[in-house]
């Protein structure tokens, strides 16, 4: 299969329609669409319209709630805490951010944990809410534990993602999404299926050590945590302000929301923060700082054949604006989950071309 | 040399009586030695009294002002900015954490910003400065490049340390401080000192490239990120949030507190961050859950030859617990800085055992 090609406003639409086909309403389906469609059109395919079906199967099977309302149980000034009700992540995860933005604006800084939550997919979005409004953003999630810590022989967290976003003037905010593991499950499923070996710091075996064979995942072993006790320490930190603070399920509390019963909640918590920039320092001085920031990185000394520095999400946005002009280039894997999406929606399949 | 043992009680009256003979008040100088004597304490050596000769180098020459009064300049319900007045960098986050704690109390969040500040030791104090008092407690400061970005020939940022602590009811709290680079500098020097090859991730030569000889360092190349682009991603948000958004020097503009003109001002920033648990959830409700999170690390299975999982900063309170029984187990480096501390200070070099 090779990849094909789909505009931002046709994936944006079947995306959109499959949600309502299932009952979401009309601002929630559009939501989880633009959601969906901004994170293919970064790029990252991984998080994308790629799980479609998957969040479809639990919304018909009513392990997500297709009319489930996030909202607010809990506040004061900087913070609140928001009960997904089960809603598709995006849904919930936006509604927190939205709090966040609305609180720091007030405050200068706030914090929104979510219990009740699902898979929130690429938490970059998310964090570039608040950046796009002015505001730094940061967000992540717990899931279910597939990292291990160091010396274990199985997991113990999740590959508990974070991610920011800084409002960068002129320029495209920086960026940065990342999981606390080394290495994203997708990259050793892939090696598996191509029969190749793997690096041998991204996973350990059925022993507890390190394996260059990714055979045996994940039903033994586990990934390792990036930069090891550092990203492992950082990944309880992110279980503590999305899972134990929100009140949301911890560690193995918290289910599969592509493999465990689709009947079920999946119980995932997550956490926002927000900083309002132009509380805390005229708008105009950090944009210009970080700007400075930003030309003082692509003008530093490169290594013997390096093209360019890049800054977070430099990438990523360009790959943004060539999508939005000549489409996006959809990877086989997501057109194939697509083609699942149509239907379980019932729907006609996306026009592609290439 | 050999490592020398000290008490707990002399090592903080040795520190405390240096820093007032150099003009420093009384509850100044209470508090530098708080903060270097329990970084000792923890066993994190190479960012306690081993740096007190440097700092009272600064302290005489004006680099550093004995009487300086650290101020907050700007404010709101969630958020300062500290004026450190390029007092002892100690100092200055001592009272911006305190700030922090007192805002989080009200708004559930807070963030303090620090200017004019200097190399503030150990991150983890402060951290754990809001977790003693049962608040969620994170700190980062910049500092003057030695960090590598994926693919430049030099330095782009500062090892921009980042630390949280997380209370845990009956346990000691969770506190991880990490840097953001592969490894620390005083790794390689002790290689090069050694004269013997290091890791080949560990830094790049004059040409960009990664190498296994530490000899040129610090002069060429620069420390590899944590993680690669990971590590790099998260140094330039804690640039953000202790440079840019403090007001203070950024990248190049900050000075080297040990190598630089001592009677030029570092100007280094910091950011400190406090999350009151008990406005968001029973204090209880959170300290049982992380107790939960801790037993159940702790009796995950291990791999082969692993004797024990550990959470961040457990092997730092059992260094801490036996060093207020035994001594403090002063490294042969150490103990050097030491003496020329009292030398630098006119005072009788601290009592030393073993």
């Amino acid at each position: 299969m090779s990849s094909k090609t789909i505009s931002y406003a046709n994936l944006h639409r079947f995306t959109r329609d499959a949600f309502l086909r299932v009952g979401m309403s009309e601002a929630d389906s559009e939501t989880g669409a633009d959601v969906l469609a901004t994170t293919d059109a970064w790029g990252v395919f991984t998080h994308g319209t790629k799980s479609l079906a998957g969040y479809l199967r639990r919304l018909k099977a009513g392990g997500l709630r297709a009319q489930g309302k996030a909202r607010i149980i809990a506040g004061g000034g900087g913070w609140a805490t928001v009960d997904g009700d089960s809603s598709l992540g995006m849904v919930a995860s936006v509604f927190a951010m939205q709090t966040a933005i609305a609180k720091a604006r007030q405050q200068g800084i706030a914090y929104v944990g979510v219990r009740n939550s699902c898979h929130f997919g690429a938490a970059g979005y998310y964090a570039w809410l608040a950046a796009r409004e002015g505001l730094i953003g940061i967000a992540m999630a717990n899931d279910i534990p597939s990292v291990a810590a160091p010396g274990s022989r199985g997991a113990i967290t999740g590959s508990n993602p974070l991610a920011y976003a800084v409002p960068a003037g002129k320029r495209r905010p920086m960026l940065l999404d990342i999981s606390t593991a080394t290495v994203a499950g997708g990259k050793v499923y892939a090696a598996k299926a191509r029969g190749e070996p793997i690096p041998g710091h991204w996973i350990i075996d059925a022993n507890g050590k390190p394996t260059a064979d990714p055979s045996g995942f994940p039903h033994v072993g586990a990934l390792l945590p990036m930069a090891g006790h550092k990203g492992y320490g950082l990944s309880l930190l992110i279980e503590t302000l999305s899972g134990i603070l929100s009140g949301a399920a911890v560690t193995w509390g918290v289910r599969s929301w592509a493999h465990d019963d689709a009947t079920l909640h999946t119980l995932h918590g997550a956490a926002f923060l927000a900083i309002d920039v132009k509380c805390i320092i005229p708008e105009e001085e950090f944009a210009r700082k970080v700007e400075t920031l930003i030309d003082e990185i692509h003008n530093s000394p490169r290594a013997d054949g390096v093209d360019r520095l890049l800054v977070p999400g430099e990438l990523e946005w360009e790959r943004h604006d060539r999508a939005m002009k000549e489409g996006i280039p959809l990877p086989a894997d997501v057109v194939e989950n697509l083609k699942a999406a149509a239907e379980l929606a019932g729907l006609d399949q996306p026009t592609l071309k290439g």
